[in-house]
């Protein structure tokens, strides 16, 4: 293997384990309390290390939060409201045992320290939403009523409010079980009585197998 | 006036001094980065006259988060659902303004380290949620298939994302807004029609006049 490439590699590996332990750092002791300097220690790594590949803990900190949607990837195929259903319960199913997201649990009501505001991790999530819920819609099922911005913005809050407050009580473990509980109370709102029937709000669609 | 009622008056004016001063500094600084000295600064006060009034930065910060429900009186007599939705209100338009309820938002996430588990804000608001909301069923408001406990977690696991993400996009002020957004997408799901047509989301419904 050329030198060149060698070098690369380990480049690519000191970044990876400067975001791990970044995502450790700010997860225990939130945006506030995180610094480079115990980012670099985490990693192992030297301040030079860090700032190698990034140029500050606001950049490492906009990093982990804008990484999260794609970190949840449901287990189980689906369209439609099904798939937006499933991405909340997989990501309600995830964040206590991943560590990228609960970093980005804890730094969500820091943001406006780091993130600009029309790209903070509310904006993000509910133009996911607002994708899925559209797909839906082509998908007719969706009653004629349905404010798709508005209903994408109450399940970005609930789920939001759903994590903070299962934190407190459970650390987390009752989270799935609140997200499908919020699908319970909107669904008949929202969907038509075919679609109704044939969806899934069991936790299990967050797990795999 | 005799000399005991005076000093008893002096020590009650000191107390609602420090509580105040306690609600600035939590609400600017939060839980971890407030301290006891720095609100008898605030207040203007001794550290002996916080501590004759209050044990310690826990009990400070557990009072102010048990007076937040007292604090949310909407301005217009209501029942049942229509006094739900005005708690909601009401508190979505005094936050920006109230330094007590701002604290309590503010202290939300961090109440794990001074609250008891069970007394946390959440179930606090979720047993109001849940009383009001039982008002509504006993009025025939509410559907047959509505399931009251899980409706006052939303609601109120809503209203905390809500405040959250109206904090770090327009400090507030939007609030109300996302509030009514909330009811509008819910209502469909819990009222029957003939209460549907009565009520009313009207963000003016939390302010007076």
């Amino acid at each position: 293997m050329a030198r060149r490439e060698l070098k690369q590699e380990r480049a690519e590996r000191t970044r990876a384990m400067v975001v791990e332990a970044a995502a450790d750092v700010f997860g225990q002791l939130g945006f506030a309390g995180a610094s480079v300097s115990k980012i670099a220690d985490r990693a192992g790594v030297t301040l030079g290390a860090v700032y190698f590949h990034f140029r500050s803990k606001d950049e490492l900190a906009r990093h982990i939060v804008s990484r999260q949607p794609e970190l949840v990837v449901p287990p189980h195929s689906s369209q439609g409201l099904q798939h937006a259903i499933d991405v909340t319960l997989t990501w309600a199913y995830q964040l206590p045992v991943d560590p990228f997201l609960r970093a980005g649990a804890r730094l969500v009501w820091e943001q406006e320290q780091f993130v600009p505001r029309e790209e903070n991790s509310h904006q993000q999530w509910t133009s996911i939403m607002a994708d899925n819920l559209r797909a839906a819609q082509a998908r007719r099922e969706l009653k004629a009523s349905t404010d798709i911005e508005a209903v994408a913005r109450l399940v970005v809050n609930a789920c939001t409010g759903a994590q903070m407050h299962s934190y407190v009580e459970t650390v987390h473990t009752d989270l799935p079980n609140r997200v499908a509980e919020m699908w319970q109370c909107l669904l008949p709102a929202i969907a038509v009585p075919s679609a109704l029937s044939r969806i899934s709000i069991d936790e299990s669609r967050g797990r795999a197998g």
